[in-house]
């Protein structure tokens, strides 16, 4: 069974062909052409989340897993609003959202109709591409400029007049729905596809009418230029301090060999976030717990002579300071699409993936340069780690406790989704188990949808999912657990110190009403209710034992996915975030 | 206590200035120096809420019942497109709604930082003006264009540079705030300024370092021109099929005698919605009721010669079907601001309000003009009336039957915010307690944010707010009880039909798994954990009795906002609502 209006065969059948499986809708009625026809088709693997803003960021999470474009299908008017906070992460996150929304025909629009909005463009800001399709034609009355027609001598020019504008409009939509999909393949990115129906829409038909045309995506050739190349030799093999700064970053993205080889060099360090999905024992993770300590005279002889980034943005606010402050000479990003100028002393954007780079460009160094580079950054790790076990020892129950036994207590090979924006702070100082696969949204870094997010990373794959996450960041998502498709082995863990504790680290005034309230937002409200609402097995933990036992059995299997809400007390939490780096010192 | 910040200094005292009372804000620190600002000036009410989505919409509550600028206040990043969706609601329901979003500066945004996006002009499609400020100067780094700085002889030459950049810098933002609140005063909708500051942002002072200029909105003589009033008059005279309809409209805003006089004329039909907040005993208002069940050959009888309306957008989807197919000669409409072409023969827009143009138009007519127009629409009513008692008489218990029922029992002088759309929709069947102000966000006519804009709606008013709302749009505005201001004498009365049961009254294929899932969405969800959670009051009714006993105490005082969950047989709603129109005939 097929929708009647031939568009919306068009839409699903390019998404088909383009092997868009994943499909995210939610209700309504102006829709009901593309609903009908994503989920009487077995090709595709249909969900229904009312609230848009959370099948967004679900989406989102699919996509983020898969790498492929995941789409997302809503109704007209406001609906489509409440996905702009998940389209603007994945633009700035390059995940390949393709948002499909259903519209009224033009002549309905800003005349008073309910259920009505501008969607045209209306990501603009945010958008890789945005096609704003035409109505099929049915007759006159939809011709889109009435001035265009000429006086029909009879009902037979009338037929051919039309049919030859619904061929130009076909084509037209055809073009615009390839050109959209291709692009957020090709760049990895959100695209909006505005889509026009006229009632009836409710209408199914046991074939199709018609048949679009297929548009692949132009071959590619992308080898980096050999003067390119040459230079950054020229520049490399006279750098004696050269550091490789790692950002969000896939999995098993870049081959072992180069990381392998990469650790060898003496003038080489790499510093790694806990999103950069990256391991090796000479590499550098915990870049706060690393930098935060240096003196100036430290970071002075530390500054690198060539700075070399990729993946996308850094979480480190330490590492950023320090670079803008001790800039490198150079500042090489090497991405396919964009390079952004972090430091304010980019020079070279390669554009390649990380992986080709490397490829290319290692092999052909044939020596290393002699350099202490590595061994001094060594020695102030080893100190670090020292004096972090050390405080840790001394330390009563709190945020930075809790994070250091659930980070440990993740079993093997799970996908690990974190929150914005203390969850991935803390994650970052402590050594993570490296078969962990780390997702964070850090495109915008907001604590809006990391809840959602998580479910569709846990939905995409078969790998036991665990989402950690603080109060504030949680409770905002809540709706994110309205959702018939939460995997068993889900686990979500809360760390809930009662308020955006992370205002406390920051210079305001703690400890007074004002800052209590619209700072802090203090609350008193806990996920327990929500598990209950949402059918979700709750565990509590206000304490190391209570945690140890919640840890003992929370990763086995259940019937239902898992909450473990962790209480912390707030009062001590920044003071001993704040004392951790005096400590390190 | 103050904002060290000028421009913040500035952007509060223009609110001030202007009038601007409550200040919604939610946690950041990119927007402390408005946080600060706002909080620490008794001048303001200010509220804090977590989740932008709600605290948009509790906004547009306040500026709805008030008629006052109402200001939100965010950080930088994703949060600013979390209002999105109220920020269109305003935009198409004439609210002046104030969006006041903290932004990182320029040299800081697209080059990678945290919550960052591109802000600018983000509303672009529904908003009224878009200030998009500069950020005050501290030294030459954020002068906005190095190459516009001439090589400074001296250090003096520099700071007399820069401080003739910093007036100029200081003039066009206090212009451009005051544009924006202005034209959200006088025009009312919304605006958005976008305000850049730097580092450090918590720094507070005692006095106040600027005193920025207040412009005053321009006088403006509005009359309506002569020519247009003596047309009007020439085609009033002789029409003898005259109706008047009218949308959402504010309560008390048209003068009882012009109502009065309009209902003594036999040739003049006022029809109006439960958002009219019009009531005379010669009105006709349950539209659906009244046109649903005419024949083509009435329907042709009763088209209207001149069709006046004004007032929001039109719920009854009936009248306009109707008005589009039996078109009225002419169609005027009567705003200051705009006219929608709903019904496709718009040929007259008077510039005026309503008030306005009765005042200046009705004393003029001399005669009313012999007709039998409003003699047979009452003939109709009447019939209606009859059939419409005798079917409610044969009701099992559903949303029909508490619908009656629930309207009935709300207290005089309530303010009733009705939810989308099913709930707008029954409420229109049944005649209104007439002491009742009536709301409704029709703009977009979304189901998100209704329960928000309840509770703003409730927050700005002494009287009692009921909030009537479907389980779906309940569920969707969960967060919006993440409040803390909801007054104790909020009620929320929630019919439950499990799903979307508005979707089984369209032409969809009901009762397979399919529509169940997507159009549907059934759910088995209740508001028992969601009021827990956030401690109101809870009661239930799944009967008629159950129903009659809890609203037998459902409106007495209490220590907490309550909430009435009624439950109705989904599986006999549609049919009961499509055979009552059926049996109106």
């Amino acid at each position: 069974m097929y929708p009647k209006i031939p568009l919306a065969q068009t839409v699903i059948q390019l998404c088909k062909a383009k092997g868009i499986k994943h499909i995210i809708l939610s209700p309504g009625s102006r829709n009901a052409p593309l609903t009908i026809g994503f989920t009487h088709d077995p090709f595709f693997e249909s969900y229904s989340v009312v609230d848009e803003r959370c099948a967004a960021f679900f989406a989102l999470g699919i996509a983020q897993k898969t790498q492929e474009p995941t789409a997302v299908v809503c109704t007209s008017g406001s609906a489509l609003l409440n996905y702009y906070p998940a389209v603007a992460e994945a633009f700035y996150s390059n995940i390949p959202l393709v948002v499909l929304s259903a519209d009224r025909p033009k002549h309905l629009i800003g005349i008073g109709d309910g259920q009505t909005i501008n969607q045209k463009n209306v990501f603009e800001n945010h958008i890789l591409y945005s096609a704003n399709l035409k109505l099929d034609l049915k007759d006159e009355k939809n011709v889109p400029n009435h001035e265009d027609l000429p006086i029909f001598k009879n009902l037979e020019d009338k037929f051919e007049r039309l049919l030859g504008l619904q061929k130009g409009i076909q084509t037209f939509n055809e073009e615009e729905i390839n050109t959209a999909i291709n692009i957020s393949k090709l760049k990895k990115g959100p695209v909006h596809i505005n889509i026009p129906f006229d009632e009836p829409l409710y209408n199914m038909v046991e074939a199709l009418s018609v048949s679009p045309k297929v548009i692949e995506i132009p071959f590619k050739e992308s080898e980096i230029e050999e003067h390119i190349l040459k230079s950054c030799f020229e520049d490399w093999n006279s750098a004696s301090k050269k550091m490789i700064l790692v950002g969000v970053n896939q999995p098993n993205s870049i081959e072992q060999k180069w990381l392998d080889e990469l650790s060898e060099d003496d003038s080489v360090i790499v510093l790694t976030e806990s999103t950069s999905n990256l391991h090796h024992p000479h590499f550098f993770n915990s870049i706060d717990q690393l930098i935060a300590p240096l003196s100036e005279e430290e970071q002075k002889q530390l500054q690198p002579d060539i700075l070399i980034t990729f993946g996308g943005l850094i979480v480190s606010k330490k590492i950023k300071q320090f670079l803008r402050k001790y800039k490198p000479k150079q500042h090489w990003h090497i991405d396919e699409k964009d390079a952004n100028d972090t430091f304010f002393c980019l020079n070279n954007h390669i554009k390649a993936t990380p992986n080709q780079f490397f490829t290319e460009f290692l092999p052909k160094v044939t020596h290393y340069v002699k350099s202490h580079y590595s061994a001094v950054w060594s020695a102030v790790r080893q100190d670090r780690l020292v004096k972090h076990k050390q405080y840790l020892k001394t330390l009563p129950f709190s945020d930075f406790t809790v994070f250091n036994k659930i980070l440990k207590s993740i079993p093997d090979h799970s996908i690990l989704q974190v929150g914005n924006s203390s969850a991935i702070r803390y994650t970052q100082l402590f050594n993570l188990n490296k078969t962990l696969e780390v997702f964070c949204n850090r495109g915008t870094s907001g604590i809006d949808g990391s809840t959602s997010t998580a479910i569709g990373s846990a939905v995409a794959n078969e790998k036991q999912t665990v989402f950690i996450t603080g109060d504030l960041s949680f409770l905002y998502d809540s709706n994110a657990l309205w959702n018939n498709y939460i995997p068993k082995n889900f686990r979500i863990i809360i760390v809930n110190n009662q308020g955006g504790g992370i205002f406390r680290i920051l210079p305001g005034h703690k400890n007074t009403e004002n800052f209590d309230t619209y700072f802090e937002t203090k609350h008193n409200l806990t996920a327990e209710h929500l598990a209950k609402m949402y059918g979700l097995d709750y565990v509590k933990a206000s304490d190391k034992v209570e945690l140890k036992g919640a840890l003992a059995t929370f990763y086995d299997a259940g019937e239902q996915p898992k909450i473990l809400e962790v209480f912390t007390p707030k009062a001590i939490n920044d003071e001993i975030l704040l004392d951790y780096f005096k400590n390190l010192k």
